[in-house]
């Protein structure tokens, strides 16, 4: 993908292409594009993590919130984002046997409760026992500790589906 | 709504509730969790405004171009939120003839072209006339100045939306 292309299209297009690279979150695209012309890709990921580290925690923890649950009740109905259907099913998320499914649904659950904000991360870049481990490992931290990691996940899934993003648009060109 | 309820609600069922009474912008909301408890609604209110004045002007531009366009692409296609619908056909953007829906077209689109966000009006307190009025009008004001005013309108239109989710609450128990 030319990035003079991308530099070209009305913010509608923009938030329509790029609107859910942080997840349900299509403000901080339709922010981003106020910083046009972009020089490339990464100046895109650079202006929303400079848009994400400054807000207030309040807003960091909003994004978080605004994530569903590994093998959680969105998977459960279908009402997951394309995105995250993908990357929950890459991640063997929608092949757990009902032990590991209950052991997802209580760490789950004990780290909501000890946080308010669900458990991220890249599951792209981890699988099952890496995610278990985890999500036991980070239920150690402090809250604003938690929120740093976690906001660090949220900026390496937004990396990918950019990255997907381009990439889905030279194969639709070929 | 006694505000008890709200305040035990997880975060979950509080953003489900409240997610878009800023449109498409659950973050926010998302994002006020944070702050309880809430003295009441004007609180919930006051933390959202306090959350959007502290938003980067790329932001506060962010959350325009979250909105649909009066009378516009969404509204034919059926692809406006609930609210948004609601509101649009009670401000009688439904009922346009030909040659209103082509005024509101052209004004729309000169609009975005000069701002690079769409033209935002809380829809329930303006009536057909005051829209077409206020569209010319604005027009003329410079970027800063509008962003400002949109903002404005957003506040408006969350106000009222959170005032009618209260409402149904209570209309639900009776």
């Amino acid at each position: 993908m030319d990035i003079n292309v991308v530099n070209a299209l009305p913010y509608e297009d923009f938030v329509k292409l790029f609107g859910n690279v942080v997840e349900k979150c299509p403000l901080i695209s339709a922010a981003v594009w106020s910083h046009r012309p972009f020089k490339d890709l990464a100046d895109i990921e650079a202006h929303i993590t400079e848009f994400i580290h400054r807000l207030p925690d309040s807003g960091k923890e909003g994004i978080l919130r605004c994530h569903p649950d590994l093998a959680g009740r969105d998977l459960q109905s279908g009402t997951l984002t394309r995105e995250s259907q993908e990357e929950q099913s890459q991640a063997g998320m929608t092949t757990l046997d009902s032990a590991e499914f209950l052991q997802m649904y209580r760490l789950n659950s004990e780290y909501k409760e000890h946080f308010g904000f669900p458990f991220v991360i890249c599951a792209r870049l981890n699988n099952k026992a890496d995610i278990v481990h985890q999500l036991s490992e980070r239920l150690k931290n402090d809250r604003a500790t938690e929120r740093e990691r976690a906001i660090e996940e949220v900026k390496k899934i937004c990396s990918l589906r950019l990255r997907n993003i381009v990439l889905s648009e030279i194969q639709t060109k070929l």
